[in-house]
């Protein structure tokens, strides 16, 4: 398709290393026909022009009068001003340079100058967006969206709302280090304080890993004494042992479901048995090397306590900002945009779940680029 | 000529429109055997060492003491310091670094080092200037400087001082997002607030567009109550109709001198019947994504008032720098130096004389790169 | 080697001379199978992690319990965080993210994951350091290090605490505008102030320069009225003529030894006989555009007075960061990585010292490079 395409992958010796390695810079690609967070639901207001980057691209986001939301290219096509910048009048968007209006299927409804005819390239491109479980979920691709595509993350619906969080943190590092981290949680003893540790039982465990064409399930069960610290008080014996699991599944391009729990009997080791909560981690890439970081939780005990549910995002903003958050900045800053397998990493034990997701997700960029050339010719 | 050119054009397939663009990211090239405004005449005093970067080199401005404007290159052929670190004697300047003297031509009158002999290579490049309309002009290109090129703006200098001003803004965007902006004058009801608005009457109006050689014309006419706020209070009726004009010529490289008027009698719709301003933008650029923005305005009424000349200049930097400023750098962080016409922008009747300006610039860029390539080999 | 060779040359045709030169814009290479200064010794604390980057690469320094200074890759195998941000556990440092354990060789000693047995990859590239002179210098290198290419300057060693010195400035500026300078003295008369000039009398002097496979020298000798003011206290006859002399030496890659010395009688004119000190100039390139500037210096005056020490420290630092400094930085922002024989430098009497270095570091770069190549296939 492109000649250009000769430059996207440049290699150079990096010297620094005992033997001389092929480092790679690589030009990053995304997977688009699929579901990212665009936002949360909550951040996108009535009458407001919400505006982000998202895999590169400028996106408006705003509310129809009905509430429901809708996405442009953020981007006029005449004269290339972002939207954002002009007005609303009622569902539509009025370019604030030569006052082009467009409605919210990005068409574009009225043309102030000349005669008023409105030029059949007036168009603005919009993205399909599902809204749910509190998010605003974008879809960046060019093939038609496919709604069966975004997994079920339902049982963050059911429940009392005060047992629900949601959160977002800006990263300026690549989506796939925010991956690695969830999907390898034997960083947790290493890296944070005592209250989500494992007291070491993680990191000698080989987790259980399956994958299927779409996702990537890694599961670890141990015991420990006392139960991690956030659960502890909610046991039957606080002090005592309890059998712990987590259970997490990433699903294309950047969402983990993170399942944890702990149980001092002898029922099935399940959420619905234990003590324990159920996460979304979801990553969006802004760049190839900033990431749009969208976090929900609901747990399953204290659930009408508002206050403890705000502690709990705290916390889960601490943990990230103070302990990962640094370490994964650091890492990017070390590696810039180098191709992670070039750089030959020492693989683990640990690290079955988080390559594999690395695998699975190359695999399916390069077929989904594969056929775009094709397409493309 | 050289081989890199291949690299001066990569293409992208940019995704962010609903078919698949080509976007060209182009190294920007500028018209050279032009002139250019380097500054405004008060802004090179005596003695300074005036220095600014032109078409991405550095410029060395300052007057001998006969009061006469001088351009060097702003760099020593010895070692490459910037020649402005070092200091005046008389008409010459001396290298902060290790003493070399340049006079006003170049050329190297004095080396303080070995035997004092002038080495042949030891001389830095000077430009020749024109200083005209308040402005010190500059030619940046190889061929012979040719002043007939300096379009005639003497309106400019006929008339009382207090109806003159003159300034300067400095912009982070390429410079033909400025002349876009000047030539659609379509903008202003949109844009800009009531004092200079047309009341809607501008933007159905399609421009009568003329083009030659080396201009781009464009007028329009219309009549509105009242009339534009500027004038209003100017002509006998101030609340009633009037008839108006506008009257834009641009010049190669980047100037366009902007005629408005307002009259409400039956004579002819120009400037010496009407109470109106006769302007000139004109844009350097800095670099290609940063541009020195210099503009001059003469009025035909209150011309004598000192305050009122410097309440217009105050209101010209407010509209440009709280109007189309802001929108005019949000497409350029959009556009970055991807080529305007692989966007496919849609073209209405209102960019027609724009985009003929920069067909036109265009092609004369491409003609004189021709050219130069030619004289290479 | 590798295809993307082509790219690491590019030329442009820089227009802004009176002829058409070509510039090119180079990729920097270092001399690699060498020393370096990395550190002042001083700046090693005993529990430290002393972190920086030297050619381009993140390096780890610390000093095991016994005092020896270490230097690793400063970057996990593992996921590739900064090892600095991890903690010591006796001579042995731990990854911050999942708790790698590697010894000061770079071996792994401890892996909590899993079985707990260490990947054969699990290594960190040291660096071979060698300590002397007050300075840890380093070997970047992939040949065996060589302690025999560290030059001999024991001077230093050898006299009262009292009267060395050390210091270190860091200058975004390309390393070799810093040797450039120490290499062409005759900018002292014109850059600095009163304190050491020569009064004139360096500038027109030819240095006699002698050069040999692995060293550039030169000398200049002149008599001064006074003597140079931070020798003529000194000397017997304070305002009295002094004989002087400046005896520079530059070994690769980027050392520069300097003595000066001032004399009143008929003595051979060496720094034995005279007033004067013993300098140790030294760059670190970070990257291409940033170096680490140490310097040390002894002297055989006033020994024992630390006073008069921290203020011949401060004069230093005053000189090059007031005087130097800010002449070098506008000439690197004036350069950028365009390579200096490709823009046409004038050379004269006083450069061919500097000239010589540039010319000879350049061809052992070369010569690294090829072998390289080779070694490659």
């Amino acid at each position: 398709m492109i000649g250009a395409d000769v430059h996207d992958i440049t290699r150079r010796v990096a010297r620094n290393d005992n033997k001389e390695e092929m480092e790679m810079e690589r030009k990053v690609e995304f997977l688009r026909n699929c579901w990212y967070v665009a936002a949360l639901s909550r951040d996108v207001g009535g009458e407001d022009m919400f505006h982000r980057r998202i895999l590169d691209t400028s996106v408006l986001l705003y509310r129809k009068a009905d509430g429901e939301a809708v996405a442009l290219h953020d981007r006029c096509p005449h004269r290339f001003a972002p939207l954002h910048l002009g007005r609303r009048v009622g569902d539509d968007v009025v370019c604030a340079y030569h006052a082009l209006r467009f409605d919210c299927s990005g068409a574009c409804t009225h043309n102030p100058h000349g005669n008023g005819l409105i030029p059949k390239a007036a168009k603005v491109r919009s993205f399909p967006l599902l809204e749910k479980y509190g998010f605003i979920w974008i879809w960046m691709g060019e093939q038609a969206a496919d709604p069966s595509l975004l997994p079920d993350f339902g049982v963050l619906d059911d429940g009392h709302p005060n047992a629900l969080a949601h959160t977002y943190m800006h990263m300026d590092v690549n989506y796939e280090l925010i991956i690695d981290n969830v999907m390898d949680l034997s960083h947790i003893d290493h890296v944070h304080s005592e209250i989500i540790s494992t007291r070491g039982r993680l990191s000698p465990l080989v987790p259980r890993v399956r994958e299927d064409a779409n996702a990537v399930n890694a599961r670890w069960e141990w015991s420990q004494t006392p139960a991690m610290l956030i659960f502890a008080d909610f046991l039957p014996a606080p002090a005592a042992e309890a059998r712990h699991f987590f259970d997490i599944t990433w699903t294309p391009p950047a969402s983990i479901q993170l399942s944890v729990g702990a149980l001092q009997d002898g029922r099935q080791l399940d959420l619905g048995n234990c003590v324990g909560q159920y996460d979304l981690h979801t990553a969006t890439p802004e760049s190839a090397t900033s990431t749009h970081y969208f976090f929900a939780t609901r747990r399953n005990h204290k659930v009408e306590d508002a206050a403890y549910n705000e502690m709990k995002i705290r916390a889960m903003h601490a943990a990230f900002e103070n302990e990962d958050g640094p370490v994964i900045q650091a890492t990017q800053d070390e590696m810039g945009t180098t191709d992670f397998f070039s750089l030959n990493p020492v693989l683990m034990s640990n690290d079955i779940a988080a390559v594999r997701v690395r695998k699975l997700l190359k695999k399916l960029i390069e077929s989904e680029r594969a056929g775009e050339l094709r397409a493309v010719g």
